[in-house]
């Protein structure tokens, strides 16, 4: 009952308006892992990096129960590394360098015990990457599918051959919008799922997120932060939470995704309060637990 | 136990992608007016109009059971009227014209009868307006106030005063942010309720509202329209079903708050779905009924 992620890991520099950090440990498949971890422990990571990646970070990710047989470690290479910052709006970052290195020729190959995993979470990839992980794969129970600003942008037609093979699309609003052409979020989803996904899960940062099936609608509510210390990772934390969390649950009913999308809000919300993943290096279940009740009572009428 | 409204009332022209509308029933009164009616059957209105005022707009007024002895018929004067248009964004009207005519010279005198109201809504005027209405008030119970931009830039020392005397301020995101200079909402709502009133609701369009005091926190979802017609008075219809709604329930517990911001969340989502108060006219308590509880289900985990 293994959770497979299939996305980047990364050495970020960011700055915000509460400090700055350098080189620090970031990737999408990395803060995907790391929130998963709070909730279930078969999660396999595919990912490439460089001899440059530092060993306490593999340590780090090994500490949290992470298996890292699909994580190709490049002789000589370099990690892939990116840099930026959020100055006014927190939920848009102002890139001042991407350096692929090692990643711009990431080929995910799956290890075999890898290809019969249940759930399969593709990460904000090139969607012909995304495709060729979903060749790899036996029979997935559930595929979860991330994409971007770029994808949609350059590489339309291949991303919607890879969303009629996904079950669940996670996005944030501006990309719901680009991606169908709809300003009205509501009217954006329902014709997000005409391309494939039976749900969709629509990230409104501080507004909370919205899930739509052709038959329900959930509302879930952001979790009430004064302050954002680094947003870097806040969706794949969100959507690391949410299978996680979903696996442990067994279920796929609408209260499992609803319980559980409230849980990746919960741990999104930890990880925008330090910078890098280095909330989640004290966050205990206890706190996890506290916050999703919080929420409950949030929403209460 | 009447509701007293001070505001607008005025002829609106409309356009939106839907269509338009010219000099049809308007004003932040008359829309706060009707959507209190859909659960309270003793409301006040503070006003004034010309002799251009059609009588069928008095008439539909009144057959809500709207007390209209506090609307000032200007003889010779001409009605307020405002020309806006809603183009690519719905949360934003671009001004064609206001003519304010005979709302510029605006004194609001309260009839005797109306002066010991318990419920006061000051809607969105000159802050030196709200505070003569309060001097005219015997003592108030529970005093809700809304404002705009405007107001925020050129009347500043005038409105903080203004919320001195206020209880609930509802306003929009962007007024909280200019009001406060805190991009945070949660933030923003915190340093109002420095201001004066002991609760905020921050109305946030399309991802619904917040509401806060110094011990609670509520979020409210926004009811999922795939259509807006027409957002002009969603806001005084907002805050007209929530104060309509909360003197039926005739307490202030928080629960009584919440159930009450829902009310206006419903009544302001029929709104916007026709032009001007049109929904409205055929609008039925079971119609109300069964979107609340739609919003029951949508936040439901």
């Amino acid at each position: 009952m293994s959770i497979l992620v299939v996305g980047s890991v990364a050495l970020d520099s960011v700055e915000t308006p509460f400090g700055k950090i350098e080189h620090a440990l970031g990737g999408s498949a990395t803060y995907f892992s790391i929130a998963a971890s709070f909730f279930y422990h078969d999660i396999y990571l595919v990912g490439v990096v460089g001899t440059d990646f530092p060993k306490k970070h593999v340590d780090f990710l090994v500490s949290r129960g992470i298996d890292l047989d699909g994580l190709e470690q490049i002789e000589g290479g370099k990690t892939f590394r990116w840099g930026g910052s959020y100055v006014d709006d927190l939920n848009a970052a102002k890139t001042h360098f991407t350096d692929l290195n090692v990643f711009s020729d990431f080929q995910p190959k799956l290890p075999e015990s890898y290809k019969n995993s249940p759930y399969v979470f593709l990460a904000n990839i090139n969607p012909e990457l995304q495709i060729n992980v979903l060749k790899q794969m036996t029979n997935p129970k559930l595929v979860v599918c991330d994409t971007m600003n770029l994808w949609i942008d350059i590489s339309r037609p291949m991303l919607l051959e890879t969303l009629r093979k996904v079950d669940i699309l996670i996005l944030n609003d501006a990309e719901a919008r680009q991606l169908t052409g709809e300003n009205n979020l509501t009217r954006a989803g329902k014709k997000i799922l005409t391309f494939g996904p039976t749900r969709v899960i629509i990230k409104k940062g501080e507004h909370g997120a919205i899930s739509l099936t052709e038959s329900t609608f959930f509302s879930a509510p952001a979790y009430p932060l004064t302050a954002v210390v680094d947003p870097t990772g806040a969706g794949d934390s969100f959507a690391g939470g949410f299978m996680g969390s979903l696996v442990t649950l067994n279920g796929l009913s609408e209260q499992d995704i609803r319980r559980s999308i409230i849980n990746g809000t919960v741990i999104a919300s930890f990880n925008v309060e330090d910078f890098s993943l280095d909330r989640q290096r004290t966050l205990t279940p206890k706190e996890i637990d506290e916050r999703f009740h919080q929420l409950e009572e949030i929403v209460r009428f």
